[in-house]
């Protein structure tokens, strides 16, 4: 434990634009008794704990906004099995997806779920992440087979198990996916594993407009062509990736990343369908990445869009809203967001896993600047509720944290959100796990 | 709400072997309305309340041990709205997974989730039933968005949304999944639907030893070709199979029954690739059934094994296991099990989705025998101690209930345990939801 002021300032906050708080005290852990040990004492004091990974969070979940203690797993990085034939592993929560890819390779493995950021696994089930292979290979929630997790009160259970499947009782893995530390803190994640690809390749097309890029996504996905990943960027996206990345050759324009995995044959097959729907579409240059070196330059393009976003506004921060809507009206819902940024005055570009219907736009606001805040706060809500009137949530993949919590009620209703409250209440009767976090107080 | 003698019957128990218990009534419910009304009265003043659907279950799950009420959510057959450009749809409780696809064949969609029988959409979310075509297309818990709950004291809740993924909050619908009606009772489901793929073919081969047939498949999982069904039979449930359903030109050995789904190329180069597998483990005849008449005798020869087994000792009843384990155990489980069976001296056909490692074998027993019951219920637990023992569970799809209810404590871990009864009695204080199923007392 450490109360040293710039290791605590360093926890107080993520990559939000929350107004940051000191937690009293970081805890670096190492084992799944010391986490045991740490929320006994805290459910006996009734002091607060709010588990810490890689501090990436977008949504203020790292922040302890009522102080105690802030619980730092980023030393837990243990990747304790590989079973190669069962296409499973086991990993302690601090082990980054880039760590658990590398580890993985020599043995023609990977772990899909993608949400670009150097993340830890742990924060990934929290948050219940997916990121740019979702589309493919579903959410961390379809690649968890099983967690180890410590209660509120210190006491270690194991959930899940090794199996593809199970009927086997209350689904408490799933449970914890997605519950933002609210619920317990996860020691030990088993994973399911994908056979890398036999063929990969991956492919660029420009439109001329954001519609037409859209309606190729929405083409794509009903036609039901397997894509491993279909991403797009607007054209102010675009801009700043090519000045941040150094991308040659390609316009400012709506410009959608592609990847596609399979056979040789099946790999051609996919891109030939989606070529065929990108002309439709007035799409240009369907331009091919067969070589793993130009395929690696484009994928780190896009998840640097952040910060490129950044970079293009120095001293900025950036509020990224994360909507997701069924894919038949992911076209109303990105136009509309488009015209919504051009009325506010603000600089957003939108970035998104349209595959899924998700996409976010990062509003750039200027550090201390009270008015560019509030006027951006005021376009995320716009955006939100247009997406929440298209059927769609608040949020695809970031979590709910902080600065959701509102849309959290309007989305389920208050009878749903009292059920969630009682099982919030029977799993942390003293309410010490990340407090503050996804409901109003 | 009847009090009819027959009709009680048929609500004593499902299509297991625990003792049958007559309900009190029975109440057949067209509405949510309804649903709530009968549960607040219930809440009020105690009374056990036993969802029904199709009275299938192979688990105890619909016997009302406690008595009280049968509720029967087979009327509700509304199939509410299907939305084809985004793939999904909202049903009633009560529709069968046949009524569904029927109804759905025209819009060049299917819902895959397959369990064999005639039971309701339901059912098998109470279950978190899976089937033949898991392998591919995932379980029920992969295929539903949301649900529609009534909670034990009336109160109606949505869970989930229409969008492919979200981060909103805790998972809900994936709690009441698999929670065999004891948190809640579902009046509506949003299913994820699937395209009808371009070209499907069947084919059989045949082995001359188990060790064959299921080496075959732990290859095929392994090289990660996605197949859409891959089902072992072995000689027992074969001669069972060709005498119950005319099965001409088959013989009486271990079996697999394969299903490819995909574009023309891909299907055949999935066939091709197995086609060579099997050949390595001396499989022969690798037949063919393009045309969907032969493919539909073939399923529906599969999917009626279980009443294959009872026509072949007629008057007797089946307990069926379940166990499923990793692929890489499977030869070892299946094989141990089999070895097993040889030494009881019992008619136990094996039959099952082996490529999610989940068999069943189904124990035929004479009504009325005692002994016989003994001997199968030893059978069946050294057959579920070795899953476990492999690192299996119990229960791949039929649930826990009655007769699973020490191993779901084996499995899990009496800390666990302790979770999953702190959610029940947070979500049903009274304890009127299906009373005695899943939880010893």
């Amino acid at each position: 434990m450490t109360t040293h002021d710039a290791i605590r300032q360093q926890h107080s906050r993520g990559e939000d634009t929350s107004t940051p708080t000191l937690p009293d005290g970081v805890a670096f852990v190492e084992t799944t008794a010391e986490v045991s040990e740490i929320l006994k004492l805290c459910h006996q004091h009734g002091v607060p704990v709010t588990p810490f990974g890689a501090g990436t969070s977008l949504e203020g979940h790292v922040n302890p906004v009522r102080a105690g203690i802030s619980l730092d797993l980023s030393r837990m990085t243990g990747i304790l099995e590989v079973n190669a034939e069962d296409m499973d592993g086991l990993v302690e929560p601090g082990v980054t997806r880039q760590q658990l890819n590398e580890y993985l390779r020599d043995q023609g493995l990977f772990f899909p779920v993608d949400p670009g950021s150097v993340c830890t696994i742990g924060g990934m089930c929290a948050t219940r992440a997916s990121g740019t292979n979702a589309v493919r290979y579903g959410t961390i929630r379809e690649n968890v087979l099983g967690l180890e997790v410590v209660l509120a009160d210190g006491r270690v259970i194991q959930t899940g198990g090794r199996t593809r499947k199970a009927a086997n009782g209350y689904d408490l893995t799933r449970l914890f996916i997605g519950s933002e530390g609210t619920l317990g803190v996860i020691t030990k994640v088993r994973l399911r594993l994908h056979g890398i690809p036999e063929a990969t390749s991956a492919a660029v097309c420009q439109f001329p407009t954001l519609a037409d890029a859209v309606n190729s996504v929405i083409t794509t996905m009903q036609l039901g062509i397997p894509v491993a990943r279909i991403e797009l960027l607007d054209e102010v996206q675009m801009a700043a990736c090519i000045a941040y990345s150094k991308l040659e050759g390609y316009a400012a324009a709506p410009t959608l990343f592609l990847e596609f995995h399979g056979t040789e044959a099946g790999v051609a097959e996919q891109a030939e369908s989606v070529q065929a729907i990108t002309a439709d579409y007035n799409g240009s240059g369907f331009a091919w990445a067969r070589d793993a070196e130009t395929r690696n330059k484009l994928w780190k393009a896009r998840h640097d869009a952040y910060w490129a976003c950044i970079a293009a506004r120095p001293g900025s921060r950036g509020i990224a809203t994360d909507v997701c809507v069924p894919i038949s009206r992911l076209a109303e819902a990105l136009l509309g967001a488009k015209q919504d940024i051009e009325e506010s005055g603000l600089m957003a570009p939108i970035v998104g896993h349209v595959g899924d219907g998700n996409f976010h736009t990062v509003i750039l606001v200027e550090e201390g600047n009270p008015a560019a805040m509030d006027a951006a706060w005021e376009l995320d809500k716009k955006i939100v509720r247009r997406a929440l009137d298209l059927g769609g949530t608040c949020s695809g993949e970031h979590g709910i944290g902080l600065g959701k919590r509102e849309f959290l009620e309007a989305e389920h209703g208050m009878e749903a959100i009292a059920v969630m409250r009682s099982l919030k209440a029977a799993m942390d009767p003293r309410g010490i796990l990340n407090p503050g976090k996804m409901f109003r107080n």
